[in-house]
């Protein structure tokens, strides 16, 4: 059931320091264009957010003002480990999650939203060097790109982003407006390489990207036995 | 012939205001991971730039304080078509292209490249709908995704700037480069419908989009019949 045209939506993102830009911006061509919505794009402070590679993006609003949202974009990267304890952005995202249609994660978002309490007994996916965090938060990973579990749905790495919100767009205003979107951002990718998966990729590939995210593999790791540790115990 | 590892890279993309932020959010992803690069988003000022869709961006460098750069990325928009006969601008696009390895057009910012006299003779792609407008600056249209004439890369519309810029990154250090940032990246798409391409969409949402586009359509037909009309003159 999509929602009347005629009732206005409010979309949201998170966006925070060292976050991948794309997990944003991808998702954001899409969500950003739905009809009759407005887009907020929401952090801490009205002040440039650097992603990791260095692109400089700059807030609408703060959580503590922005308004509640019908979807609230929860994007990942490097930069979400350094949220997972801080509670003016975690309460956000459960205070959100309470009043909003749908929570949409993307790429390590997902972890965010672990944190947050709104993972536990949820089918959800996430980028693949992360899968194994996400049974920590009380999630039921899966491998599927884009995995739709009542108001949550979460998007895998980076890309899937893309995907998954011309899914978000056809759940709000239905299939016609998400394939005019999609005809409008000629999303009929052609990947000019096998590598996208670790399914697809050459072995040596595949090996090359897992050593590189060990150490914040590692850390993400640790930080979800953490917060399962500190479940059991409570 | 890649270029070898221990040689530097500059790369850099215009941004402008209601730019399509997409054209370079996505190309931006691998490009500013290309090792041993430095990547430099440039604007006439230092202040945000709002796209089409209301995203702000934040330049690092001006036109006249950005280095040589290895590769120029010109994204598009309809606000491509606000600085056609940007002086400014257009001298620093080929300033750029004389001392640069590759200029890399996404979407209509193929326009802006004819418009700076760099396509006479080019094979070229850009947005579908703006197809028709290519062969006014000399260009012969090409209906691939990404293509490829030389020096200069051109990628169709939005999201093809994310094929193209893998394309890019293999030119400029190889595949197994190209191939690690796609499995990062995790671009195994799987667009959600089959309505992508002018070929593959439903008749009634591909007259919806031509539609909305018309207006700006007709606009960049007409700049670029006063620009053939100006050579022809000349």
């Amino acid at each position: 059931m999509t929602i009347p045209l005629d009732i206005p939506l409010k979309i949201g993102a998170l966006i925070f320091p060292n976050m991948d830009q794309c997990d944003f911006t991808g998702p954001f061509e899409a969500l950003a264009r739905v009809p009759n919505s407005s887009f907020f794009t929401i952090w801490k402070e009205i002040e440039p957010v650097r992603d990791l590679a260095g692109m400089k993006l700059l807030p609408d609003t703060t959580i503590d003002e922005a308004p509640q949202l019908d979807v609230l974009l929860v994007p990942g990267g490097y930069g979400q480990e350094a949220l997972m304890h801080d509670e003016a952005v975690l309460s956000f995202i459960r205070r959100q999650a309470a009043g909003a249609r749908y929570v949409y994660s993307v790429c390590t978002g997902a972890l965010l939203c672990g944190a947050a309490g709104l993972l536990q007994g949820k089918r959800a996916t996430t980028h693949w060097t992360a899968m194994d965090v996400l049974p920590l938060y009380g999630a039921i990973p899966s491998d599927e790109r884009v995995v739709i579990d009542g108001q949550f749905i979460s998007a895998g790495g980076v890309t899937s982003g893309i995907d998954g919100s011309l899914i978000v767009v056809s759940l709000l205003r239905g299939e016609t407006v998400a394939q005019e979107l999609q005809l409008y951002m000629a999303y009929d990718p052609k990947p000019p390489f096998q590598a996208g998966s670790p399914a697809t990729a050459p072995a040596p590939i595949f090996e090359a990207v897992m050593e590189r995210a060990r150490t914040i593999t590692e850390q993400r790791l640790a930080t979800g036995r953490a917060y399962q540790a500190s479940k059991a115990n409570a």
